[in-house]
């Protein structure tokens, strides 16, 4: 395919979304590099993401460019037009092989050091989705989310709680604090648990550098939050067995997720090899199809769209306390960044494709039902 | 295998749910024809329900018999132990054959009658699932059951709804009465056609008698409930496609239907046979598998439980009217009729299998979210 076959192409599908190539709305992309268009075309994701690190194009809100794209299902015309443009061009093979190689690793997520975390996070430090009804702020927001899952799962003072996949311990903190509970919690990062440490100190929540296999041990209570995007769809199943045999019998699992609406088995490229590496986002009928014979699902709150004002909110926590931080990284990682926020809360914005959900599990179903909020 | 080797198996079974053969708590069976046994083992639910019917076995309580049996998982136990005790004995391909000779024609249900739903439902009409939530009776139970629909709905005056399997037009009635939406239903029962326009008389509910592949026009909102456990699992992408091109851009679907925890492609013998031929329960992963594409899953709840006192409400109004509308029917039918209520009671009491879910679908998600009520 010839040069301007590229641009032709890109601009043509991006005005499918109404996103114009060097207009003046602030969703419109501007690009200063020509080659943007051809890569952006062989390599998809993959090469939107890289070619906006390296400052190839830019646009005044990102959020809203992907917001727009997302929206008008660009992304599944870019693939259909896109393997007809790419067979006939002889490119498809060629193609294929090169997003192969790309897929080699990724950059470590949790060891990007604790520093960029709490500049960007609420005070609490929730990396996962906050809840923000009634809230005015994140910090709210984030303790809205953590009373929301306390709520849902009945906890009651003495309960003991497994918390598969901590982080910096935000939940055991609030829930010991707040319901007298005690928690286990369970993490694969070495910066997480020495953190999480210093923050939960007095309390009684314990911290386990553990993969989710070697679990022991029997609780009331177990909560998941933004964890199950790591273990891949293959291992479903283990994983809630696992979690069923570690939870007594009237007991409740609560596991918060962000989702797809159609079921995939990998991530995009450009999220695989800069932010997630070997994470999928699960659908419901795979999440559903994994726990038949395991659990009785008794709730499913979806609330994708609070993970769009949750991004904004990272994104200028992040962006404000950058001249903090930058010493220690580059501008391409700046941009990365930029990229993996913004881009986020434009699908999350789009409501069609990524879902945020809170799905309260039992293991034979709750005796006389099961009562939630929202 | 000799008879008194079925009494065995099934004294055997029975006690691992707690029940005992000729004992004396509420929930114990009392067998008064020996030929039971056998008609249990081979013909399994077909043979208990019909033997049930034909007065060969009777208990206090049924309800509580089925709950402790379902309770249990004695239903899985008695596949795997009779698996290997029917191929032990040479019966099993008889009895398959046996079977399947079974489940040839069924009653027609809902021509038994309006007399008898009139009997046994609540004033208005509603032949499903009921809302207990602060509801002291029936009447009140179904009314919390449909302002929770017009809720999740967020219905507005002048509003075009769509009432797929409208029954007798409970709730067109009760959004047309409270919230001045106009209602279209369409059933496939001449019986409630008629009844439904009596009942809805001077409001603006239109009552059509229809297949849901014959619907046409656009809605503003559609609702479902109790409809698609007639549909089967083979059709419900086509089902869900045909609301999803009935529905505007920004409108929700509210689907409300009993389900079942594992996926299963057909109903037991017994209930086809007897109560509602051809219907089947949807999984959540079956649902979910079907929406892919088509709609986005914004709410599930799951208040199984409800229909538990829903049926023995059901089934008291039944017992107390017996004698004004029993010349119409037989003593068998009133068993078959008691085994089907309080059958399914017990089932749903037991939580482990069957469920009640609401499920509020948007075409594309609703933009800044979708805020549910519980």
């Amino acid at each position: 395919m010839e040069s301007n076959k590229y641009q032709s192409l890109v601009t043509h599908l991006l005005s499918l979304a109404k996103v114009q190539v060097n207009g003046n709305n602030p969703w419109d992309i501007k690009v200063s590099n020509d080659r943007f268009y051809k890569r952006a075309v062989t390599e998809v994701e993959l090469g939107l993401g890289e070619s906006y690190m390296d400052g190839w194009w830019d646009v005044e809100n990102l959020d809203e460019m992907i917001f727009r794209i997302i929206r008008a299902d660009l992304q599944n015309k870019v693939k259909h037009n896109l393997k007809v443009a790419l067979q006939l061009s002889g490119f498809y093979f060629i193609n294929m092989q090169a997003r192969r190689r790309s897929f080699i690793i990724g950059q470590k997520h949790y060891d990007l050091g604790n520093e960029l975390f709490q500049s960007m996070l609420d005070k609490r430090m929730n990396y996962s989705c906050a809840y923000w009804k009634n809230a005015a702020s994140l910090d709210e927001a984030q303790e809205n989310k953590l009373e929301l899952i306390c709520r849902k799962l009945h906890l009651r003072s003495g309960m003991k709680i497994l918390d598969i996949g901590c982080g910096w311990g935000a939940f055991g903190k609030y829930a010991a604090e707040k319901y007298g509970v005690e928690v286990t919690g369970i993490t694969v990062s070495k910066e997480q648990v020495k953190l999480g440490k210093e923050m939960c100190k007095g309390l009684p929540v314990e911290f386990k550098l553990q993969d989710y296999r070697d679990i022991n041990g029997k609780y009331d209570r177990i909560v998941s939050v933004g964890m199950i995007e790591h273990v891949g769809y293959r291992n479903y199943k283990e994983y809630f067995k696992i979690a069923e045999k570690s939870l007594n019998n009237d007991g409740l699992f609560l596991l918060h997720t962000i989702g797809e609406v159609q079921s995939v088995n990998k991530t995009d490229a450009w999220t695989h090899k800069y932010i997630f590496p070997n994470g999928m986002l699960p659908s419901i009928a795979q999440l559903a199809k994994a726990v038949e014979g395991v659990f009785v699902i008794e709730d499913l709150h979806n609330f994708g769209a609070d993970y769009d004002k949750t991004l904004m909110a990272w994104y200028n926590n992040f962006s404000d306390s950058w001249k903090n931080i930058s010493s220690k990284y580059n501008d391409r990682f700046y941009n990365m960044w930029k990229y993996f926020l913004l881009s986020s809360a434009g699908a999350f914005r789009a409501r069609s494709k990524n879902q945020l959900w809170q799905i309260v599990l039992s293991k034979n179903g709750i005796l006389n039902g099961y009562c939630s909020v929202r």
